[in-house]
């Protein structure tokens, strides 16, 4: 029986979430290495969970020659040097989203990816792997709905983290609310209409943290796209969500439709109380999809194990990346944009 | 065309909203008359409305020549009497539940309506004409849950409101939760399961405010029924509600279920803050049930009109206060009461 | 004690459920007369009802002597005459909406009306009488969300009743999606928001059923809408929507947020059988706000004897057609409009 | 870093969850040995999971000396007999829920349990360690309800089962719907109000199938139960529920109260369709509690490698079987059972 060595890059709270997975609960995988400018990090990892290399620097963990795949969680910004190191050395890929967060740059790595068609490339479009968005995608195919036509996507982060966001936005580009946030949802919008996307516009503002329009960034945006065949998408993101993390999306077919995550219901608890009836919410990315970080893990070690391809694809990520790319621009330019144009310019 | 000429007595909360609901919502009626102990209510409501009659005492209303029907809304301690001394005079009657506090005069009630066939007898079981509750027993009938073989019920007052009631409880008889509160919900178990209850055992305290059980009373109540062909009940009745007025109702049948009112919300607003979705629920039963009090008016004038009868007889309010009448002697006695024993000694 | 003589045009759907609200539910109300141009629909209500008088003729209604006011309850393309004549005989006026077809129209229809300020005039936006509309109103108000930025509507009509309004649209303007549907949430934008809307671009088509395409009209259209201080719109509308008639409003302020009918729920029963839980939704307009059509109703008598006017003020009508204009446009011209032009153009 | 090897008998549904966490999902545990009467079962798994060592015979597998700890799985007339034969070759023991399906045997195991202080012991009670429990422990901990004074559990599974469960339950002794059921209601009981059962009654049919009362069983049944300090338990089994696998549990209290689990929806998707609004519901415990099972089992690794003991005792397993017992009693009996008399007899 065949194990997938791995190690990864990036220690954050998600890195090290799927750091986790993958030491013991992926199976046929063994976490062999583990990579974070943060010494500490790196220490404080591999010393509980047996793990036997730690380092400080990709490229030397890319130099140990056992490793057959790596799993980059680092910073957006480092995403696409380190994916095309990886794939040079012939080792399966993992990258969390975005792909890139220039779109010039998403496409060199999609030229490189296909050159190496033998080694599994996979973007982390969790929510794909979500037990309700598998659901839904699957009534769909089923025709539950019809032909799907419309799609409404909310993404609200958590208000508690917006001082976060705001003191790294403030050192770091992150690539403004529609290229780092809506990514996701534009995924989930090519998928569910099966169209990609030709027109868009955004707008939004810094409603409660005027700070970010001096990052020409919004705390609250939303975008309203045109797909092929008059499909239409609305997009709302926002990094002010008083009630938690709330990850919404409704899909109107010509017979029915869908909602997954109304309530972002923290569990199945109801609090009756003087005020009324309460449901608690979810706080973040980590609790909602906890169990899609694993699935997805699962999947990218199987496919390597089988010799197959992810059905999430580097094509994927440049489609989206090249929407929140059209929707940051109408943002600022405060116009109509055509998504079409970006790619005949390729 | 002709009106019915309907005259009130009792002007409390729920007798109030019954005196505007025939004053000017209920077509084919006119409010020609209303009593009260208290000569300032009367008058508070007949001059904004136009009422020709107000009375103080009872009797007086009914030597009124116009009148063609009474609604009896006085405190339940009076309803027996009221009922009969109408009834004798030729008149329709309304009554509001309960039907008696004491089972025996309810029977005499019965005896008294039944030798007056041509005049219409109708019961405020008012959960009958809820849309909701009127939904629930089509879908029954048409057979959507099979044979209907348990029946949950919650029954559970305001918080808010149990001062008032302990302070009305230490002064008058109130019949106690079972027969006081849970009569409606025991109407409700036999209209939906379609038979008599046969043996039952209640419990229950005064678990927040002990003054309960110095009224031999419970603050929070249970009770478990069984029925005919061994169908089940179970009921909950408290004055301890936080949340507000609660009135729930589950039907489980051989082939699926059915609730009512799972959620008591007020609207259909959700409040998404910081602590999690909210919604706010209904306070009190004119709220709840504002559209049925209504409904229920319109059918008695109906019947009057068509010279029918209504589907709520004088019978329903005998064989639920039979029930509440075994559960307050089974709470009393702390054992199993056989409720079967109750119609046989008649 | 004074009472309103009331006299209605119109006795379509909602015609005669205004009618029947007019006639016996609400107080200090009389409904002398009815108009249609169907002799036999004039019949078949004033007989029932005895109300005296019935006619086929519009001015021969407004010639009778004993009205105060007119409810008009016509097709949208005789609303603007209508409420001309009316004001110009010096009755008060309650008109449908919406305020007319036409933008131009709708704008003297404005002018007439501030001719005449001791007239009450109200339009029919009756969801802000409805309970939850109200509730949400007051909840912003009382800063429960902070500063409201964002509003998204959904105004889904049942697809039971595509296929008459196809029969009807071939047959008559109906003025399209944005402005016959839409205008409702065109309102409850500027209401909630307490902003003008700027600029728009609408999008849409007819996916189910083509021969929408060829009225020039959407089957579901999709509206974004930027509105003064940034604020933001998403605007829905379809004639396709299959569970039943979907009015939903959300609310999203710089402090929480609010949603307003994300289920809508026919009652309080859930359905538990081999498919699922089922919640069946409301069927109709007539339905969802018979509470609302009671209460705006209410409202504009008591304006009459008040001596007040309403809230709903004819420039709400006139700013809700422009936007729904705007929108039409937008749609026809496949380009981001103006919102602010057509305002100064006037 | 030390590992547990542990063990497992019965490769049943159920058992095969486990041993699947057990292999690779669970830190610091190594599962080495497999157990089941079915060769074919043992050779299905070991293979592809490469696990060492496959057991058609308990005592052969408990004769490895490389074993620190086995998980009962298999079924429940077995447990008792292997759980003091584990504990008596000193491995640590997870046993699956009931202890015993007879409470003297249950009382034996809980003497011997109590004679290996130094080994840890754990019952299947998984529940208590799914997120929603837990958290409105948590609550309830932090006075969110005040003294919790009632608690209503349902327990009902899928009718698609209950074929299976007859011929099941033909064939040998189920300890019928009482103890085979509702013993993990009974815990959850005792568990969140803090307090023993003193009295119950118990009743219930074959409604849609009339063998369970060939077999002194009940296809769904209702116990009613009175615990110390006046508090109240309602509880309802079932068999036979339409819409799926549904557990529920509502508490209570003098100043609130909790529901978890009211609709047991399959996931977050919402479909909406001509029939209305439709959930999907959980198909079975393997799907409902999926991470509880997890958690159990690392709570029981856990405890082994600190030297601690798991919260669930043995003695939390007796006293739910003496109130399954007891329940069993009165259902069968047709009579008020007095619990504390079975813990007298002791």
């Amino acid at each position: 029986m065949r194990y997938v060595n791995v190690g990864i890059v990036g220690l954050g709270r998600l890195g090290k979430q799927h750091a986790e997975n993958l030491v013991h609960r992926i199976p046929f995988c063994n976490l062999i290495a583990v990579c974070s400018i943060s010494e500490q990090e790196v220490n404080e990892f591999i010393k509980p969970w047996n793990v036997p290399y730690g380092y400080t620097n990709y490229d030397d963990m890319l130099a140990n020659e056992e490793l057959d795949a790596v799993f980059i969680a680092s910073p957006s910004s480092y995403h696409g040097e380190q994916i095309i190191k990886a794939l040079e050395k012939g080792l399966h890929v993992f990258c969390e989203k975005p792909l890139s967060l220039y779109l010039s740059e998403a496409e060199r790595v999609q030229q490189i990816v296909q050159r190496h068609p033998d080694q599994v490339f996979m973007l982390g479009f969790m929510r794909r792997y979500d037990h309700s968005y598998q659901t839904a995608k699957k009534k769909i195919e089923q025709g539950a709905i019809g032909d799907p036509i419309f799609i409404r996507c909310h993404g609200l982060d958590p208000a508690s983290q917006m001082d976060n966001f705001l003191s790294f936005a403030k050192r770091n580009y992150s690539g403004g609310i529609f290229l780092d946030m809506a990514v996701h949802d534009f995924d989930l919008a090519r998928w569910f209409l099966n169209a990609e996307p030709k027109e868009t516009w955004a707008i939004g503002g810094g409603y409660a943290r005027p700070e970010f329009e001096e990052l020409n960034d919004a705390e609250t945006g939303a975008a309203m796209v045109k797909f092929e065949q008059n499909k239409m998408g609305m997009f709302v993101a926002s990094r002010n969500c008083a009630h938690g993390y709330h990850i919404e999306t409704e899909i109107i077919g010509t017979k029915g439709s869908l909602r997954i995550g109304t309530i972002p219901e923290k569990n199945q608890v109801a609090i009756m109380q003087e005020s009324g009836v309460i449901h608690e919410c979810v706080t973040g990315f980590l609790e909602r999809f906890e169990h899609a970080y694993l699935t997805e893990a699962e999947e990218f070690i199987n496919c390597i194990l089988m010799n197959q391809h992810p059905e999430v694809t580097v094509g994927d990520g440049v489609e989206a990346t090249r929407l929140g790319y059209a929707c940051k621009e109408s943002f600022e330019l405060e116009r109509l944009i055509s998504v079409t144009s970006y790619r005949q310019s390729c």
